[in-house]
């Protein structure tokens, strides 16, 4: 055939290979699992969707980060999913008759992004998001945080905090403080900034935005109120109480609070943050975001209310709840911790089945067909050479059972079976290899 | 927000709702399952790959339909994947150090291309391979065609005949029946035709070719052997007894079948189809195709073995055999002919807890998680509305089971549980809900 190639994939991808899937499907498997507990419905929506639907949503500085693409002789504009928010919003206005509302839907899919590659940052990367569509109750917002804390403990992990916080409140307090509407805006905008820049920095900001300096004192007052979530509540709503939207937006997260407490969701995980403001313009509620300590992860999910996106594409919005999980970062934590259970193994192989001699070929085959018929994973060894060798490979490769089925073994109907992990071996009839590798493997 | 966009996805393309994912995952979780019991690994590749990588390697025709991409300011020239096979090379060509070899592997995953759109075929659409790479032992031919087997079986796919060829044999009949070697190639692409057109108009191109007719009637008298599959190959061998691959080859099948009835595969389900070509370049072994009687399905898997297709990516080939498994037609399939179990179902929900009224809303909260953990998908009703809108919901949206939570049965710690399916409707404490439920629904 031609000329040989340069085996390259294009800058900022990779290939996953078998160990590394293993693990990462382990995790996306639980996840859609608890998704599903709680009621969220699987769905696919393409990978393309045309440019339109996607320019115009995220900012010009994502925008330049759209893969766009074309095909010879096309006459659509096409681009490549870019998150899974604003399809989400689209297939909603073009299906909405076919659906149940509220609906409910999950999805664990790929997205692309043309950032400057770095460690453990992919320009193909999986977004994982739930969202709850066409219901004001306030039992959705609950539901979605309930199901955050259910899924990171599920998965094993402690030392997490839910992050709280209403864009009604921060336009009360914006108000509160004397913050002119129109800079509302501009005013989330620096405070979002503050976990990198620091508050000093953010005033500074907030004053070269014209906004007068006892207005900025005041706001940092509110913004820096601490203590239990009840308390900081009630303080700030005795400094609202003149504003309606800021004491609705007390009112809301009270209202969560309580269910979150009926669920048994500690209140040592919940945190009120003023200063949170989540980025994305889109946010009208409760928002909401979660920090791990061990491993440091300051933002592995984030979401909130959004009553108005899925008006872009239709006439009457219609209400939605939701968060995405860094799925991609809470896999790299999970595999970097050793949070995986000993039965994700770096093969989905638990038995090889060996190859003893040409006179063996058709009972090793028989015999990887049984075990298969009775659910294990199983590998013939297709090449004749010493057991060493084979047991050798199957080793290497972590296979954690092997089967010898050797002349003498051919005759009685037996197999030997050897298990790597303890190193004991044992022989008996064909018929009762699966249930000796299901005590061995544990399942 | 801005200009309101009219909701649509590229031409080609399209959403899975709720209903038809479920569908289509069940069937694609058995197809992993059974690909798993076989051995073969998961892994991924990018939806990316370089363009010089897809170039060159489907033929012009193929070429013009695959996607190209670019974002702004990027320097690679990129394209979409279009199959799973040159992706598969490539990697192994990256990787091969990291790798066991053998390497089975499969792969379920999107390809892209910018075919004509038409009825059930898109232009984002999965496909589902399974090859083992690095041994030349028939043992892996046998495996992947008993594979075939066991799929389909499994599946439920019951008249269907697994059509077997060897390139190697069919060298032989080109030059047993006087075929230049150098015109071997335009013979397999008449013949690849032979469905198609017919014998009359494929010996008809024959003839174009500057084929002599008596080569062209022998070769069609090789062609048309026909008979049980070792009747076929014991008259083909006596004509090509001169021709040692010719010999080589049906020497191949010969041990393939021998491994197959060793493993229980009917005969009956298997053909010997010497016009039976596979029109991929690479194939350099025994090749294989399935028809499907009911319904009509001409070729639901094709495959065979490429010696020398990873060889375009490295300097030393490694032998190769696989298979794909048109995945697409077979979830239509099955969906066409209610080929799935009961336990599929349109939603994934299980049990709605109905909301009874506001001092109801943390007992329901409460019932709600209590399901959840015990892992049934629940879904908590987010509206007071009357029951009977909320039982409207349920049935509507084929939810079977209902739990519904009123102010006596809050006070006794009871339940009231209806099965949509019976109509039948017990009072019991909440703490036996999960196991009453789980009884109905059979899981």
């Amino acid at each position: 055939m031609s000329r040989q190639l340069q085996a390259r994939v294009p800058r900022g991808m990779r290939d996953i290979l078998p160990e590394r899937m293993i693990r990462r499907r382990y995790v996306i498997d639980q996840v859609s699992r608890i998704f599903e507990e709680f009621g969220f419905e699987p769905l696919q929506t393409p990978s393309f969707e045309l440019a339109e639907t996607l320019l115009g949503k995220y900012g010009p500085d994502a925008e330049k980060l759209i893969y766009q693409a074309q095909h010879a002789g096309g006459k659509e504009e096409l681009a490549l999913r870019y998150d899974l928010s604003v399809p989400l919003a689209r297939l909603i206005a073009m299906h909405r008759g076919q659906l149940h509302f509220p609906f409910k839907r999950y999805q664990i899919a790929p997205v692309w992004r043309a950032e400057r590659p770095q460690r453990g940052r992919y320009r193909e990367f999986y977004q994982c998001d739930c969202d709850i569509v066409g219901t004001t109750s306030l039992l959705a917002d609950a539901e979605i945080i309930q199901l955050i804390h259910a899924l990171l403990s599920r998965l094993g992990f402690k030392d997490f905090t839910i992050h709280l916080n209403s864009r009604k409140v921060l336009n009360g307090i914006g108000r509160y403080s004397g913050v002119p509407a129109d800079q509302l805006g501009s005013l989330y905008r620096s405070i979002d900034k503050l976990d990198k820049i620091g508050m000093e920095r953010v005033q500074e900001e907030l004053r070269e935005s014209q906004i007068p300096s006892e207005v900025i004192s005041r706001l940092a007052g509110l913004l820096q109120i601490e203590g239990d979530v009840r308390s900081v509540l009630g303080r700030l709503s005795k400094e609202l109480a003149q504003d309606s939207e800021g004491r609705q937006g007390i009112a809301d997260l009270e209202e969560v609070l309580c269910y979150l407490k009926a669920l048994g969701v500690p209140d040592k995980q919940l945190d009120i943050q003023f200063t949170m403001v989540r980025g994305l313009d889109y946010y009208d509620g409760i928002i909401y975001e979660t920090s791990i300590e061990k491993p440091k992860m300051p933002s592995i999910t984030g979401g909130g209310r959004y009553d108005q996106l899925i008006g872009l594409f239709m006439k009457d919005s219609l209400p939605a709840v939701g968060t995405s999980f860094g799925i991609e970062r809470i896999i790299d934590a999970m595999e970097e911790l050793n949070m995986l259970p000993d039965s994700v193994r770096g093969t989905v192989v638990r038995a090889l089945v060996t190859l003893f001699g040409p006179d063996q070929a058709a009972i090793s085959l028989q015999a990887a067909h049984q075990l298969r018929q009775a659910g294990i994973h199983t590998e013939l060894y297709f090449k004749q050479s010493s057991l060493k060798s084979q047991f050798k490979y199957a080793n290497r490769k972590g296979i954690p059972c092997v089967v010898v089925i050797g002349p003498d073994e051919a005759e009685q109907g037996k197999a030997t079976l050897r298990n790597f992990m303890t190193s004991q071996q044992v022989q008996l009839p064909l018929s009762e290899m699966p249930s000796q590798i299901r005590r061995w493997i544990g399942n």
